[in-house]
């Protein structure tokens, strides 16, 4: 193990490597709090950005001078840069560690530190320092899966598809997890396509379906979607690797069948009503809405 | 350093460690696959748990024998592991590692793995060893927020907020991010309560957005539902933290309003009509129905 570093070059190092590089929105935040005023440059030796609600982030990744730091000194410098944020009424730390650098990990949770979430090639984890417990925002907590119930109005079949990776072949519809950043009608389409091959148009959506215990979201939630499309192919090519069986299916049979899942069964008798009295009485309408943000850093939720 | 365990040592620590616990469930999942037959006893040094889809399961919370190894040792076990599986045709390598373990995730990471994700007091990581770009499930994609509209029919009085962590104040509907495990409903009861102080009852759900630049969502992407709440108590104490200001707002003004979001300008006209047509008119029904699940391990994603 390396000696521990003398402070004076601990203090070197970081007043170097943490001049903060705020955004320009991030520095309007700042004066609209009055935090900068509030920060006195080199005031605290392990310096990150301080947010809007008195948070402070570190972001390991610009601080080269740490390659040369082993677990140990690292631990001794952030107990002592969490110590004084402590002192200054700091909210939180938010500690941001690219993968290769994943050894100062360990030495943070013996701080108290946890992992807030981790993705690809970094980490974050935080430590609430004010009072009562927690008040950071929590990491994303569903998963997103979308169906597409196909239906075609001129023959009143539906697509339908069985799961060859269930253990119990239920007719169902196709569909999949949306991908990041996809919309929910565009993740119906591309995943009815790569199932069963049809091409189809998003029409509406049908049906929200939310659960807590689905054994594939790694113990978050599930948000499962049906949307309503329209297709314009109807020759099935369906994916070996995912589907056992894959057909049209009469609406009516599909509404009385045993064989399928209570969702489903729910969605074909509203298909069924739609197709009799109008879609209209069953689509959700979809609108585009500007999005509003006003946030220039991460909220703290209720 | 400490020097490398000699490689029959390894082997021990790990028959000993790496005999593979799986629940019924699971082993019922393998016969089925026939898997546990192509898997004979001891065939794999760095021995983890197969899963249906091909893939391997490994927890280092269940190798006592780590906490001796440092980063340099376990990178060579691993290397030898992951070839093994490769030769075997497996699909891919999913890593569990402990917080305070975590010394041994750079290593992983010279070898390709990558965060899958982290939650608290563990970080997973992943490796795909099959053809092609991975097929293996992404983690949560969404946040979940929910407001609630709170409407008092008998005065046409509706509840808004005006949200002090923002920049602008603009008046909207109560709410906040849903908890772990939290239905829709109940986490618009609980935000209205926490917000203003108001107690309520769900009645429904009235809109959905979603957002794929919420600048709160950590770049995962945003769900934002809109609830229908009966209040049944109406003295506002709102909380100071998160509001600036609380009222109840006769609904025609709200829907005329240029001082608040799109979306809330949308319900409130919505509710409008369902106030004048009937709120069965704008009401998405919420049932309960039972939930069928017959994955019992990580399904692998279109």
């Amino acid at each position: 193990m390396r000696p521990l570093l003398s402070w004076g070059t601990w203090r070197e190092v970081l007043s170097r490597a943490w001049r903060p590089r705020p955004s320009v929105g991030y520095l309007e935040a700042l004066n609209a709090q009055g935090y900068a005023r509030n920060t006195p440059v080199g005031a605290c030796e392990l310096q990150g950005e301080l947010d809007r609600f008195g948070g402070i982030s570190v972001r390991l990744a610009r601080l080269d001078a740490l390659d040369r730091l082993d677990a140990a000194a690292f631990k001794k410098s952030l107990q002592v840069a969490v110590q004084q944020w402590r002192s200054e009424g700091r909210t939180a730390v938010w500690l941001h560690i690219p993968i290769l650098q994943s050894r100062f990990i360990a030495p943070a949770a013996t701080l108290g530190f946890r992992f807030h979430h981790a993705e690809l090639d970094s980490s974050t984890l935080t430590l609430w320092l004010a009072e009562g417990p927690s008040r950071l925002p929590g990491y994303a907590s569903h998963q997103v899966g979308v169906a597409g119930a196909v239906f075609d109005e001129s023959t009143r079949k539906i697509l339908v598809v069985q799961d060859r990776n269930k253990l119990k072949n239920m007719w169902k519809f196709p569909g999949g997890l949306s991908e990041p950043g996809e919309d929910i009608g565009d993740t119906a389409v591309r995943e009815v396509f790569e199932e069963t091959g049809i091409k189809s148009e998003f029409r509406s959506l049908l049906s929200i379906r939310q659960q807590h215990t689905n054994p594939g979201a790694f113990g978050k939630s599930d948000m499962y979607i049906i949307c309503r499309l329209k297709p314009y192919s109807f020759t099935i090519n369906f994916c070996q690797h995912e589907c056992l069986r894959c057909e049209w299916m009469d609406l009516n049979d599909l509404a009385k069948t045993e064989n399928t899942t209570p969702i489903t069964s729910r969605v074909a008798r509203l298909l069924l009503y739609g197709y009799r009295e109008g879609f209209d009485k069953i689509d959700l309408t979809v609108e585009e809405l500007p999005a509003v943000h006003t946030d220039v850093a991460i909220k703290i939720s209720s």
